[in-house]
């Protein structure tokens, strides 16, 4: 079975009763250091939410073990990239001090929500998943035929969007903002969970207002090897993605080969020059400019020029990081600190929401 | 949708590296107060089993709300059922300093259990649960046909199989003894989930010993209306089933009114006579006897005096229980007590086994 980096949500929240207070959340699932399309696609917007938040503003940036579980972890991988990337994530900016940082897994409120929001979804809902649809068909057509329909794939890998509804309405009862058009059709599902557990429990306040979809700018980067698919961690070949943690020279090396096209000159067209394009969003992105203004200083320039400064560019941007994450690697403890009070943050805001739904719901 | 009394199971378990010490870990719905056949078919045999146990044995007896879910329940009513059922397990003979009684949804370890389950266990295992294909068979029948497949069944119901093996495997680690033949079949399932985590977590020692059935005798009680149905929480008409809280005057109304049949004289035929075959089903059970010896009492007697006495024998069981039940109901605070005490023993029980369960995942 195909292992894939599925990012999770990036969701920004109004409480209720304040239009004004918002409760970010969002979710990375530990299957390795992060790339740099998981960096420029969610990541650093993540930084960038947690600067641009108002002071009574509330952020939450979970890992989502119980996520990567739907596919087979080795125990020992699983566990080292936990603490990976909750590395990673101090090593960008993310303040333990601002944004509560944790492991899903730290707060049983969310299998248990799952839980109760299995009883009020329907399968069918989950089968019109395109997710689960295209689960369905990758096992069909590595199958040896015969037995390969659902019924070899797990539980978990079906029912996982009611637990990212949990995952969301746990701290917030009220969302806008998923990132990622591979999203959208979840978020979907958590509104109608929502709606159905508001239409099922009523009182006099609705528990769960709707989420709805806003949405951020996020950059789609390409594989550097392929750039027709998106960069992933799962890829055979490890020079189509530059790690967070590369070095520079791997940095340099993987950025000399990536493919591009032989036409000479450098123009911004993702459709016929789908690898040069991937160059310029990714130095577009280093620089925090749009593409066109990108794309302009090279004319009469050549690949080799603009690989150059696409190699500086990345260098410098992840260096800072880089070295971070090394000093904090060293820091176990500090990491079980911030891990461990995160947790402790997380599951006493989530508990006032389990509160009510144990009371709504008869199972206090 | 129909509301069904799914008696859990009962489970008798040999703790790893102990042949002796056992543990026993049996569940109820809390969907209403318990009736004859619920009585006589499983919780006469918790107090036959607390009373039989050898000291170093361990019991664990769980009201399962997150199971009762899986069917729509009123807040209020199932709020008052489970606070109900520990009231009637008291009553009858379970004893709160001798075996553990909890709501296992006061225990999130069951829900964390089962989601760490899903993600090994194959959809088609689930899709092949005769209780899944009734469920199924049922909402076909019952639909505008169009879109009365599957679909609109909630995931709970599809789901709870797996629920039900971590509520077995959390507490012991090795298991027999189901009770009940609907059950067989979500016990095959427990064995095939456990072999399934041992084989992918290996370590020197297997966490979890595959559970194997064992019988035990418990009674089949029929309704009094329709002999041809098991006594029934749901069923209409309410003279067919004898509440544990019913008073005299109620028992013996209702088995005066039991359909029988117009064949004179009284001989045990449960093919031919089913709803004879059944009042002395329920009599042999109340003196503890075979049923043959009591039909042996009844040569030359007719319907009349078997009436008299079943009912004479039920109210005279069900009298010590039903007084004991009125008082606890009184006793809100000990009845509190009694769930919170059970809770907390339960969670740290199961937390011996999770805290494995998580460092072999890679969770911990």
């Amino acid at each position: 079975m195909q292992r894939q980096c599925r990012r999770l949500f990036s969701t920004s929240i109004a409480e209720p009763n304040s239009s004004k207070r918002r409760v970010i959340f969002s979710g990375i699932q530990p299957t390795g250091v992060p790339h740099l399309g998981n960096y420029l696609g969610a990541l650093a917007n993540w930084v960038k939410l947690q600067r641009d938040a108002l002071p009574e503003d509330e952020l939450l940036f979970s890992i989502v073990g119980w996520h990567a579980m739907t596919l087979p972890q080795p125990p020992k991988q699983l566990s080292d990239a936990r603490t990976d990337i909750l590395a990673v994530l101090l090593a960008i900016g993310i303040d333990p001090t601002r944004s509560i940082i944790f492991h899903q897994e730290h707060n049983p409120n969310h299998t248990e929500l799952a839980w109760i929001f299995n009883c009020i979804t329907p399968v069918g809902k989950l089968r019109r998943m395109t997710t689960w649809k295209s689960r369905l068909a990758a096992s069909k057509n590595q199958g040896d035929d015969a037995e390969m329909d659902e019924t070899g794939l797990n539980v978990g890998l079906f029912a996982y969007p009611v637990l990212q509804a949990a995952d969301i309405l746990l701290y917030n009862r009220a969302t806008h903002v998923p990132v990622g058009d591979d999203q959208t059709q979840h978020l979907e599902l958590s509104r109608v969970i929502a709606d159905q557990f508001n239409r099922n429990f009523k009182a006099k306040r609705q528990l769960f207002p709707l989420p709805t979809q806003l949405s951020t700018s996020s950059k789609r980067i390409l594989s550097l090897r392929d750039p027709t698919s998106k960069m992933s961690k799962s890829a055979p070949d490890a020079s189509s993605r530059i790690l967070l943690t590369d070095s520079s020279s791997q940095i340099a090396s993987k950025i000399r080969s990536a493919v591009t096209d032989s036409i000479s000159g450098i123009t911004y067209d993702p459709v016929n020059r789908p690898g040069t394009a991937n160059l310029l969003t990714i130095l577009a992105a280093c620089n925090d400019e749009d593409v066109n203004k990108t794309v302009s200083g090279y004319v009469g320039k050549n690949h080799g020029a603009l690989k150059a400064d696409v190699t500086e560019a990345v260098v410098e941007m992840l260096k800072g990081p880089r070295k971070e994450y090394e000093r904090l690697k060293m820091d176990k403890e500090y990491l079980r600190r911030v891990a461990q009070e995160g947790a402790d943050k997380a599951r006493v805001k989530s508990e006032v929401t389990m509160m009510e739904v144990r009371e709504r719901i008869g199972l206090l």
